[in-house]
């Protein structure tokens, strides 16, 4: 196999502008608007080549609205527009193409999503398509639908008798009177690895002088590094500079709620990175490309932040783009005192300011002294709106209802019974469905579910009680990375506004007389442990048989960095161990009954609860060499 | 193209078992046994060849728990354990083919959705593959992921460099010392109108005798019709025999319950129906096929059930194996006196019996006499248990206690404003998550979601209040739908039951003095109109532009079926229904944020909410075209 490297000092010099714009999904006439306002400031700037991202017009992540033919006729139209604007410049955007005379294979039109190329005011043909071409490889894991929506050009390729050779070429590009050959490509086109085909290669081996991918790639808690080694690797093959433009902003598929944080960056031909645009920030930068190397006009240094950063600097712009889109700042937010809803008030605070920031304790005679006095304090620190609302009385009062009700059939009389995990619902249901709703639609404002990750896969929590919410900020993080989380805002964002008390005090639901916080009665759940075990079900997609072999061979605390000992702490016998796997793996699947109630999470992890990780309500499964393991180590 | 048509003539005579099992889904444990029995059942009737549904051995809806590596190698052993059964038979099954060898194109291990084909202890080799075959064609729209999760012949025919021709062959089955050549195909490969490639086709060319279909298809409310249409139009052009064999059960995805229904049918090689087994009937039977014609041993004759009769016993099903999957048959249910719940009773009864239905009629000041006397004739009529639970001192301490709340910030106070709606709105939850939660969780039941898809649609619920629920049978029936059910279970199924007074009285939520339903003030939506418009947005995929052009046009009665005048009447100008229109569109988009947190709806339509038709909380938008017409409109 031939491998044509193209010569970089032979391509003519150029400006690129890299436009990282916030979507709005779902609205072309918004993100039209911003950019034909970019086009415009670019050509004052004599830039010659405009680069927006994936699915710039319509947005990425819609639902099934593709398959609204009036709405697919008019980004059509705002495609057209942005066409007809690139008079004296060219312009590289992410769209909708529609071929009405063919059909998907959902037998709607056919649509695809597409890369445009127009330049002065007409689409650029590349020999196999006028002014656009499409994306080759179509995710469809995790959040991502591609292969739902759009066609590929591998089944254009398939259905036309062509191969990907003759159909991913470089659209050529006029630089005052020289030839540019640009490779264009979208998103996943260059997370080829898993793929039969790579399109980079093809679009180099085609001539391709420079690389533009267009992205809209949601962001992943420390996923950018792993796109910067995916790039090295292409580019190492391949040598040729890559533009890299991606959106920011956030999308959601309603159960999620995704972040995109840009990172636009340029790779130079050997993969070191020129430049990289800021997280989360709306901006335009100018790159430019001339012989071999290329130089940034306004040198842009690597401004990515660091782990417990990045995600805070992430649920942060989460949160403040939610409310932006709402009618209303203020936020309604239960404050228990313990770790959960602190950590979820101090973003809310850094996010919308104290001032919209409005937090409710509700006690029971359950709630110990010490987290009411935690919750006082809290909200005294951080300066936000705060109130008591005992609910005791009411409860009572709905106890005794239930307890004097009874039905009737003939005659025959049925009576209720109220058990004690009966009763510490009806405190958490009048908590979330009464008091916190009717707060917060009295004030106009939404109120928060301030679960962890940890205790929404356990379903520790009640249906229309915590459960409830307009958004849930921390239900992709487990409880440990909570603790982390708390740690990084008290050192670096609210000068130590969570007591420390919340930090130290065992976690507790304080629902009933066995959850004494002050006797040091907390949750049934060894959070550095279960964490990992709930982690390795969840991201890793193991089961109990993967858990056990691990077990039995002695590999499990290594694997869940725990220190030696750890386990058979806990675990004396292999009978506690296998009785307690058995019985989190059965509340993980069982109780996703209740998350099929629950809010929008933001998504940060490998995988998210909602429409990141698909699940069914098929009840509790162990597979027969679980089955055989178990029986090995209860009788070993 | 050359067409070879098999002469049906020349293929051995043989006994084919239909196997229409109960599939669980993510239990290879439970269905594997009923298979194994099912194939020890066949040999004594000394059926030659046995055919089970597609994913026969895991299911088909299992969320993302193909992932999980344990499960997919337990899938594996329970594949050679009905290999080895196949002795003196010949099976064929659907089930899960892993290739460990080859990625995905999520980087985990390639999976297919594969056919097997085992005859005497060995799986039996097409030329291609040893014992399996794959999907060809991969349905993907709807609740439909198989892209998602599984490879495609047709991406296994693009790596490996070969064309579908070489690799969809039929499989040689040894009938008495003669060959029968039996082309294997999945489910989506009979729907081949929409793709590139036609999979029978193929096999015929190739050489298939007759054709196994094995499918996992849920049901949809007049879908069977459009099965046989399409397989008698396959079959004219390529006549030969096929049994299409397809499981009953529900299957689900969390938030959508899919009833499969069986019906599994044998096709005569002219497209005629030879027989068809019974819906949602577990039920396995044999058809002798020898020479040009097939004879079944015990004539099956079509005993499908027409319109509301089939959707009766679509939901009766979908009910009884719901309940069957939960630990109690108890259900609680909240009687209103109107039609919703009505309707959703007399299911309940007629699915579970009177003596588990558990009614509850909760009232306030504003219900009126007549809901509450037809909520107490309608219980009696069942002869459920019956209790009433008034909520308006609850309802008034819930108010005066909000009112006399108020929150502190530094010196700032903050009282709270209670407008008719929020006031209305503490009704619906009082009842939903403070009454009937309790009451459900006291008797160890559950309790229904009684809504309707139109209310679903517009948000006409109080989210934690009636939008609760463990299960919402009907929120996929617009009203006008559950009126026709109503009249259907009144004259065949609980004995005019459901009083006169509900099917003729207003309908009305009765949450405030201006919903007085004995003054005729209902809501404020005119279903016949408001259900066509809704079906448009949701299962013709149409918006307000393509309305809006019908009405300027005038075409839009006809096309909803109303009677000429319909809509002037109740729009007397062009204004007044725009303004309906777009209140309409933006009532349906913005109260999406409730269809998250809503229960699962049983799926009976084309395009159910939840998993069926994916959406995004990305507001409203009205298209370019639309603003066009809009002013014309209004201008003309």
């Amino acid at each position: 196999m031939k491998r044509v490297i193209t010569d970089p000092s032979s391509f003519p010099a150029f400006t690129a502008a890299l436009a990282q714009l916030n979507i709005t999904a779902g609205h072309p006439d918004i993100n039209t608007q911003k950019i034909l306002a970019e086009i415009s400031l670019a050509k004052k700037r004599k830039v010659d080549v405009i680069v927006f991202p994936e699915m710039a017009v319509p947005g990425y992540l819609l639902g099934d609205e593709w398959e609204n033919d009036s709405f697919v006729r008019d980004i059509e139209s705002f495609n057209d527009e942005i066409c007809k604007a690139s008079t004296g410049i060219t312009v590289v955007w992410g769209s909708l193409f529609a071929d009405w005379n063919q059909k998907g294979e959902d037998g709607r039109v056919r649509k695809y999503n597409a890369a445009y190329v127009a330049q002065n005011g007409r689409y650029v043909s590349n020999g196999a398509f006028s002014g656009h071409t499409f994306k080759t490889l179509m995710p469809k894991y995790r959040e991502f639908d591609d292969e739902r929506h759009f066609y590929s050009m591998l089944k254009y390729a398939h259905q036309s008798g062509k191969n990907l050779r003759q159909l991913l070429l470089p659209f050529p590009i006029d630089i005052n009177g020289k030839t540019l050959e640009v490779g264009v490509m979208l998103c996943e086109d260059m997370w080829s690895d898993d793929y039969q085909d790579n399109p980079l290669e093809v679009l180099v081996k085609n001539g391709a002088q420079v690389i533009i991918n267009i992205s809209s790639s949601p962001w992943t808690w420390r996923k950018n590094d792993k796109r910067h080694r995916v790039a090295q690797s292409l580019l190492a093959k391949y040598p040729v500079p890559m533009i890299y433009c991606n959106n920011v902003g956030t999308q959601n598929n309603g159960k999620n709620i995704f972040l995109f944080d840009g990172n636009s960056t340029v790779y130079n031909a050997d993969g070191s990175i020129r430049a990289v645009a800021k997280d989360y920030s709306e901006e335009t930068f100018d790159v430019v490309m001339r012989d071999s190397a290329m130089h940034s006009d306004e040198v842009i240094t690597l401004s990515q932040s660091k782990d417990i950063e990045e995600l805070y600097n992430g649920l942060i712009y989460g949160l403040r783009v939610f409310f932006e889109k709402l009618p209303t700042q203020k936020v309604v937010i239960g404050l228990s005192g313990g770790i959960d809803s602190a950590v979820s008030a101090a973003l809310l605070v850094k996010a919308l300011g104290p001032e919209n920031v409005f937090a409710i304790n509700m006690p029971t005679e359950y709630n110990s002294s010490l987290t009411r006095g935690a919750a006082s304090e809290l909200a005294h620190n951080l300066k936000i709106h705060y109130g008591i609302f005992p609910i005791q009385r009411s409860v009572d009062q709905t106890i005794s209802e239930l307890k004097g009700f009874s039905f009737e059939r003939g005659y025959e009389r049925t009576t209720l019974e109220m058990s004690p995990l009966v009763m510490e619902n009806i405190q958490a249901r009048d908590r979330g469905s009464r008091v916190l709703a009717g707060i917060a639609a009295s004030l106009g404002a939404v109120f928060t579910n301030n679960g962890n990750k940890t205790e929404t896969a356990l379903g520790y929590a009640t249906l229309y009680g915590d459960v409830n919410g307009a958004i849930a900020p921390l239900a992709d993080l487990y409880k440990g990375q909570i603790y982390q989380l708390a740690q990084y805002l008290n050192q670096h964002c609210v000068d130590n506004a969570i007591p420390s008390s919340i930090l130290t005090m065992v976690p507790s639901a304080e629902l009933s007389k066995d959850q004494d916080i002050e006797k040091g009665k907390g949750d049934p759940i060894n959070y550095p442990y279960h964490d990992r075990l709930l982690q390795a079900f969840i991201e890793w997609r193991r089961d109990p048989e993967y858990i056990l072999d691990m077990y039995r061979t002695g590999t499990l605390e290594s694997e869940f960095s725990l220190e030696v000992g750890y386990i058979e702490k806990f675990f004396p016998t292999a009978q506690d161990f296998i009785s307690d796997l058995e019985r989190m793996w059965k509340l993980y699947k069982i109780n996703y009954f209740k998350r099929i109630q629950a809010p929008p999470i933001i998504a940060v992890s490998k995988r998210a609860f909602g429409f990141d990780l698909r699940e069914a309500q098929n009840g509790v499964y162990f597979t027969k060499k679980y089955l055989k393991i178990k029986k090995d180590v209860l009788h070993a």
